[in-house]
């Protein structure tokens, strides 16, 4: 169950989510290779990984298995894809948590910990370059650790991903 | 298999990742409500549903199972949610797709199909109402079927859900 994972005030699940025997399977589809080899080094986000990466001059990667790589096809004219990963070091009971970063608690829901039911974490990353016939995606920075198993990559879309009137708003904010 | 929704020219996994025996299991947390009561009803995309559902003056809401409401927890003051959904009548073995919105053929990667190894889901939609106690979130759009299961939701976050230089780009394109 993790349970040293647990903190303080915390809530947690009846059940491990982890351990439940029904539900779908996900599989693995490849793997990420980037410079955190330890949960302790993970940037808290995609955005702060960003920052770092470039001051350390480091590179990362989306590395897809064999049987999968025909899926690659058609994906080079995008230039931004979200990238889902499975944080299979994270427990998953903890509903209510208290994180380091921000005072009180808070619901599992209102965070984007990677310790959730379903440990599925989610970023928006560049590819750099793409190499369909090995299955590797060269991308501009990721937050998890070295190995983390892929579930998903798909174009990024901002009819889908983004707030509709976002960037209108970004704007007027600027102007006020 | 599903093998009833593969077109001619798709090309299909050697194995179903629908029946694999490894990987970890999603726990559904709840279920999606929609006007959508069966596939062919379902828009292709949240703008579309989001479009559609606003001639229509149709609602939609997220249903969290009791379990999980304590994870509502402090979720109020976000408006704009990232719902992930599991999309269980989907094929999961056709790896290059013929889509019918698009001419020629397409790796499941570079497509935001439902039919993928692991046929999730995935919208920004925005947060109407939010009951913790019944665990009812009433949203704008879905696209997805009544009764879709749902597998996480997080807050929409700007810096890890979008480009960086989005609204930026956008900005000057419209000056161009």
């Amino acid at each position: 169950m993790h349970d040293d994972q647990v903190r303080d005030g915390e809530v947690v699940l009846p059940f491990d989510p982890g351990a439940q025997e029904n539900g779908p399977r996900c599989v693995f589809i490849g793997h990420v290779e980037s410079p955190w080899k330890n949960r302790r080094e993970c940037p808290r986000n995609v955005a702060i990984a960003r920052a770092r990466m470039q001051e350390m001059g480091a590179g990362a990667a989306l590395h897809i298995d064999a049987p999968y790589r025909p899926g690659l096809e058609a994906l080079a004219p995008y230039e931004y894809i979200v990238v889902l990963y499975w944080m299979h070091q994270a427990a998953r009971h903890i509903i209510v948590q208290r994180p380091r970063h921000m005072p009180g608690r808070r619901g599992v829901f209102s965070l984007r910990s990677p310790v959730r039911p379903n440990p599925i974490a989610l970023s928006t990353v560049r590819v750099l370059e793409l190499d369909e016939q090995n299955g590797v995606i060269r991308i501009d920075a990721i937050d998890c650790m070295d190995g983390t198993p892929l579930i998903d990559i798909r174009p990024w879309n901002a009819d889908i991903d983004m707030p509709p009137d976002w960037c209108e708003r970004m704007q007027s904010n600027d102007h006020k």
